[in-house]
């Protein structure tokens, strides 16, 4: 049983760091998730004389036994973030989400538009024209939201039910069906030539899918719950609505990349489903216990892809790019909520700041099609986990001090 | 993302069908992970026409992705068994296992004993002396107990408490030490000699530890647990006692590993420990949905071992196998076990039958160093596989037959 040893040991050192780290940070009233990806950059860089934290764990990806390790803890890491999804989902309504329809759909745009722009202008400026395609990747991994950073810190402060976190959830909807219509144009511009019937498809596809799904999906739910005579109800297994919720998530998030969208906006989309029935199931118990074990994995694999060794060589370009990162996409989100208010749609803007997996995922693909260099791919990977360390500490404060001027205004 | 939405269609194919094999199962009045098992059965050998299932999921671990997802169910099953196994330990009370541990004893050495000799005895008729070392692969694949299966049995029955489930427990743990030591023996012998220094240190070592850890252990987390000043009500983190329970359960499995015990036996005594503090932090409902997740792959990836094409050659030889495992496990420990009555001895007897991943993993040693043959590889993974299908089922009827018969009594 040396394979069972090597997981517990393995298993055993990355979370007790994790949540170790976690811990402080929380002691430093920052959010868990800070300390969490802290332990994933020691994991990737703690070397002591001859140890090597890497090695001891036999997570090394240059060898063999390591790579497999890594490939469990990342798939540990997407099973995180889609269990995570979906408990959102669970406590967030359709209803609620339509109402902010409008200013999603806007703060989704210009959160968009204006990093895509400034990033690639960034790339022209340093490169010239013969950067176009490098450009466009920059542009595209400045473009994607992480929804997992921010949805976890609204998890965690009971503060999913508030308007802005409802226009943060629509919009980072929005933004992933943008996001991947803005790749699908990048790759096709990289391969040579964009097809304007490919992006179409790319965006009625993903377009009806989630109209589709928001309508169809509680219904088909209610009809498995009904009284009596739905399946959930005759299933003799222990746990049913528990066991139908996880096929459920694992369903429709393959059923949405079929659709060309991210597995966890499936998992959202599936959430929200079934949260027609948490009255009944308390769905959100269960997935308690689950979250606390896998959703940490998501934040460490953040931080394992650090590289300190190799970060020294394009310090001001990384800067360059985080500073960018921020501000493009706070400046273009709080434009698009600008009618909740000035204190909403900062904290709207900040929400929508981190880049967390999807800016890393699209540096890599960028990387793996020989589009950017490795030192503008360190930057990428730096930039996505600054924005997703910054911003919830940031976001804390501001709902914070929201709450403050609530009160004070109260009293 | 493509890899996160391999990993949905993965879980989502293989999940659906062991969760709908196990309420079919049940519907039978079997128990579920007897559905779950053929679940794996399925998943390994199904092919319609053009479609091949193994390759459709990526499976297959003739290629590169089906390789590392074949690795990581495999991961998630080794999980199962030791979040399984806490659970259990969770219910068990040392002292209640205390009080039958002379019995449990003597269930564990005649329960080695008689499978080893008759294993080795039919290779021995069958091959001469020459194939002495193979015989003993063969003795040692049927010694080992597969205590996952039955403590699934008993849980899902809510029998742990009773004293029949006592010393099918206790007689694991002491089997698993024996099993250890053959198993050492047999590989020294294959090596070209036994050193008997070496079998004294394990048997030792694996003592000590056992006996250290179960006077140690509820004493550490009783320690840390204290009012007000332990550890556990000082740190600010969301679910501090189950995180607690998960980094126990992770790190003793590791350390049980170190002093040459199985790590799913560290995962007892972790959970045993930790039961001292469940009537506070109810620590039993947390494990609920994780096992609810993990299980499943634990009994779906040992039907993933059967290879139904390579079966028909060799299959007088297996059933001579699967009835010499299943008659010396079931006489031995019944002999054992004499003094509880004959339907108590029966019951324990049946208990311990069930070979599991354990018969697999000593078939799997052995076959890697060429001290076996395909064909008796084969015959003793299905040897593994059914002695964990019929145990259950029987288990379960002698049970009702006995709670009839008591029911009886008082009328």
């Amino acid at each position: 049983m040396a394979g069972a040893v090597e997981l517990v040991l393995l298993l055993f050192v990355t979370f007790l760091l994790a949540k170790t780290l976690g811990e402080i940070a929380e002691r430093l009233r920052q959010p868990a998730l800070v300390g969490e990806i802290l332990a994933g950059i020691l994991v990737a860089n703690l070397v002591v004389g001859d140890f090597v934290l890497l090695d001891f764990i036999q997570l090394n990806p240059l060898t063999p036994e390591g790579a497999v390790n890594l490939e469990f803890l990342t798939a540990l890491s997407e099973l995180g973030v889609i269990f995570l999804i979906f408990a959102v989902g669970l406590e967030v309504k359709a209803s609620d989400l339509r109402k902010v329809g409008g200013i999603a759909l806007q703060v989704a745009v210009l959160g968009v538009v204006l990093p895509f722009l400034l990033g690639f202008l960034l790339i022209i400026v340093l490169h010239g024209m013969a950067g176009t395609i490098e450009a466009m990747f920059v542009g595209t991994a400045l473009v994607a939201t992480s929804i997992g950073i921010t949805a976890q810190v609204l998890r965690e402060r009971n503060l999913l039910a508030t308007r802005e976190a409802n226009v943060i959830l629509g919009a980072a909807v929005i933004d992933d069906i943008l996001g991947i219509l803005v790749l699908t144009v990048t790759i096709g511009a990289a391969a040579g030539g964009v097809s304007l019937v490919q992006v179409a498809v790319v965006a009625v596809m993903s377009s009806v899918f989630v109209v589709a799904f928001v309508v169809a999906g509680p219904r088909l739910i209610r009809h498995l719950a009904r009284p009596e005579k739905g399946l959930l109800e005759r299933l003799r297994m222990k746990n049913a609505a528990f066991v139908l919720a996880l096929l459920f998530c694992f369903g429709v998030s393959a059923l949405a990349a079929f659709f060309q969208l991210a597995a966890i906006i499936g998992a959202f989309l599936a959430g929200m489903a079934m949260g027609t029935v948490e009255e009944r199931y308390h769905l959100g118990r269960s997935f308690e216990p689950l979250n606390a074990f896998f959703v940490p994995f998501f934040f460490l694999v953040i931080g394992l892809q650090v590289n300190l060794v190799a970060l020294g060589s394009v310090l001001p370009l990384t800067i360059a790019i985080i500073v960018l990162a921020i501000v493009s996409k706070l400046v273009g989100c709080a434009l698009g909520a600008r009618k909740m208010g000035k204190s909403s749609a900062i904290i709207v803007g900040v929400g929508m700041v981190p880049r967390g997996e999807v800016g890393i995922i699209v540096a890599l693909a960028a990387f793996n099609v020989g589009a950017i260099s490795d030192g503008l791919y360190a930057a990428i990977v730096l930039m996505s986990i600054v924005t997703s360390m910054i911003a919830p500490t940031l976001l804390t404060r501001l709902f914070a001090r929201q709450a403050e001027g609530r009160h004070a205004g109260q009293t």
